[in-house]
């Protein structure tokens, strides 16, 4: 892999210079076998909620406006039509970060996929890239923006940044750089141009505006690079430089971190998904109960008593004891815990009705939970300590904030979910025809497969 | 004027409040004859410097990839054609900044036609608004944006933020709304959705992505107008709520200040024009020079000596001693200050050529200059002492920093840069129409009149 390490560039040249060197010059062959699966997973699991998203009221808004600004059929948009390459960037990054249910990324404390995978598709579409060639742009989109959110360390999300607008914003001008084969040079004034553009307040969320986060970094950093490459000029050093996006937006810029590389040369291994349609602290929980039902072959029936162990942080986020709405049992801990051990498909948008909320089974499931803060602290780790009818007491433990390790159970679980969210939309058959073509998507001449429906 | 002090609003709501229902709620019975005018000027001014800027490479690329992306002709480009709303908003508003010859106020630290104007008449255009109604929106723009300056104080800019992009983001936004006619609440929203696009940096000086920043933000802030209207939500406090624009972005914010009023009631009253086509801090002296020719009657054969007595601060900026070329002689005090004495037409981009570097005139002139420090600092004044060869000597002061008194004598100078700049690229015809347009701007029905050319 073509390295600012590797190539020798060491910590001698600025950080700016050496993201554009290694997004302009990563090629398909660069690649590690474990990087291009996940990159594969993460635009399928991209592309199930951006189906979904679509649907959202949000998109409709942003959809009628492209409709009435107008532009060349370019690139299409996920749900229908063609528009211009910046206006489909533009919906389809917010409509994949509508229902907040795509990936996210510890290094880049964000989505690192919404703000990439629009940028990179709608280029590729327009210019008939390969699969390949997606692939490549888009995991040069996602160390770019896992590298520069190490290096800014955390006080910009800590003040108030949302990353996943800022730090994508040059994870998409990067993408779209490398899809363009833009040399370092003019990849390095891309960013420059992004940095200029990169912006997205925390205050945002609970708003619409949260979504269109991801959707303006998706257009603003594919507008980047395309004005790049016609040879629009910005501060070459723009992260670094004196009075640049380090020198205003960060307090613990440390720029030797973006030049580590993780074990195994690429941050995108590492990408942790969504399984369930509710608050993502719920989710440690959620995977404590799978694993009851599934290694432990627990059921409802058996279950006298239940204690769920949870980081204390989780008290004041997704602990509502006696949820009324669809909405609400997605923030209540005792809840969504009983859908686990109820085996509720919790991945499905649909799951979390009101209804569901007044179901007696369920209820009577949830009335059994107490949610107590754990001793140790360890990253998002929830124990369920379920003491059974027979005597026996049954501990599973999961902590989200773990990649998974394999890569193929992955598949299983993220094709589930994209059969969730899309089989109610698109029918069966086009929804394995679509998963079918993101497994095989390195063999794909043109990426209108996964496009068109 | 419907201020929030005047509608008793007072402190008792936020700012972002304050800003939103006094935009909302400007009328153009609302505004003093003074404002009117000014606003008139700001136009005229932002019409000519478009039109020169028109044809800089900077807007030739946003030109082309905005042919290349389509969209629906809505609105114009300065220069012939037309495209959808953020295009032109984005191209127009990058044209107008691409020259640096634009207007400039001290309340927020930057320029404040550019961001707003574009967006403004990409509306009125597409929208078939009146002169009158694009002088309030206009207003309202530039009112929003001189407050939230105030407001911020003065560590945006010093931590290197570009207001002109930042606040101007915020100001489009205001303009549109009310061109628009969006409530208060749908205007904070706007002002919400701004807020979440706001950027620009410092560390582009001297690219071309500085000019980009004011059609960024003229842009971006047309679209949160359009998607407020659409119902697109945000967080309707974003200035001052927790992790918001203010929180993220100045150490120095103190609300209060963006809620008083100027004398008078309007900030736009005291809009800077620029005159010369070199560094702003050339100006000073320049104007010096004018009143010694105009006042004083003196000419260049009647000096025997010259001294400049300037801000300190000048000296790092534009003190070029014996500049080679047209670009060097804009920052250079001596070489302006001999063809301000010389009475070359320092409005004219044409004038500051590499031939006129050489001309032995002028370089016996430039060699009489001679620059020190003032003594005392006030704004940007500048001395210009001249001891002439009957024994006599004349001091002359200025000072660009101080708002014109005289409008009518403003009109005039306005009018003559107008002529400098359009004249040889429209003929002398239109751009006498084009003048007479501006003038009477709020007696057309339709602004196709300062847009048609």
């Amino acid at each position: 892999m073509q390295t600012a390490a590797k190539r020798e560039h060491g910590k001698d040249i600025g950080l700016t210079a050496a993201l554009a060197a290694d997004a302009a010059g990563l090629r398909y062959e660069d690649l590690s076998a474990d990087a291009i699966t996940v990159a594969k997973q993460c635009l399928m699991d991209w592309l199930g909620v951006t189906i979904a998203g679509a649907e959202e009221p949000l998109t409709e808004i942003l959809r009628a406006e492209a409709k009435e600004q107008g532009g060349a059929p370019q690139a299409s948009l996920i749900g229908g039509g063609k528009t211009s390459l910046s206006q489909a960037a533009l919906v389809n990054g917010s409509a994949s970060h509508a229902l907040d249910y795509d990936d996210v990324h510890t290094a880049m404390n964000g989505h690192p996929t919404v703000p990439v995978a629009p940028a990179v598709l709608a280029l590729a579409e327009y210019r008939g890239a390969s699969g390949q060639d997606v692939i490549t742009a888009f995991v040069a989109g996602v160390e770019t923006e896992c590298r520069l959110g190490l290096a800014m360390g955390p006080s910009h999300y800590g003040r108030g940044w949302h990353n996943t607008a800022t730090y994508g914003t040059f994870a998409a001008a990067a993408a779209s750089a490398n899809l363009l084969r833009l040399d370092e040079a003019q990849t390095a004034q891309a960013l420059g141009i992004a940095a200029a553009e990169a912006a997205g307040l925390k205050s945002m969320f609970g708003t619409m505006t949260k979504p269109l986060h991801a959707g303006n970094a998706a257009a603003n950093g594919l507008m980047a690079a395309k004005l790049a490459a016609r040879g629009f000029t910005a501060n070459p050093a723009a992260i670094e430089t004196e009075q640049g996006f380090a020198a205003t937006q960060s307090d613990s810029f440390e720029p030797a971190a973006g030049f580590d590389l993780p074990e195994g040369g690429f941050h995108i291994r590492n990408t942790l998904f969504k399984y369930h349609a509710a608050c993502y602290l719920t989710h440690s929980s959620l995977e404590a109960c799978r694993l009851l039902r599934e290694t432990d072959g627990v059921r409802p029936d058996d279950i006298r008593d239940i204690k769920l162990q949870v980081n204390p942080g989780h008290f004041k986020v997704c602990h509502i004891p006696e949820p009324r709405t669809g909405l609400e049992a997605k923030f209540s801990l005792r809840l969504t815990t009983a859908f686990g051990l109820a085996g509720e498909d919790t991945a499905r948008l649909e799951t979390f009705s009101d209804a569901i909320t007044a179901r007696p089974d369920l209820i009577a499931l949830r009335d059994k939970v107490d949610v107590v803060a754990r001793d140790r602290i360890e990253g998002l780790t929830s124990d369920v300590i379920v003491e059974l009818a027979d005597g026996r007491t049954i501990i599973e433990s999961f902590d989200v904030s773990e990649p998974a390790r394999d890569l193929d159970a992955q598949w299983q679980r993220l094709d589930d979910k994209f059969r969730s969210l899309v089989e109610p939309r698109l029918g069966p058959e086009a929804t394995e025809r679509l998963i079918a073509a993101c497994h095989g998507l390195e063999q794909q001449n043109d990426i209108s497969a996964i496009l068109a429906h």
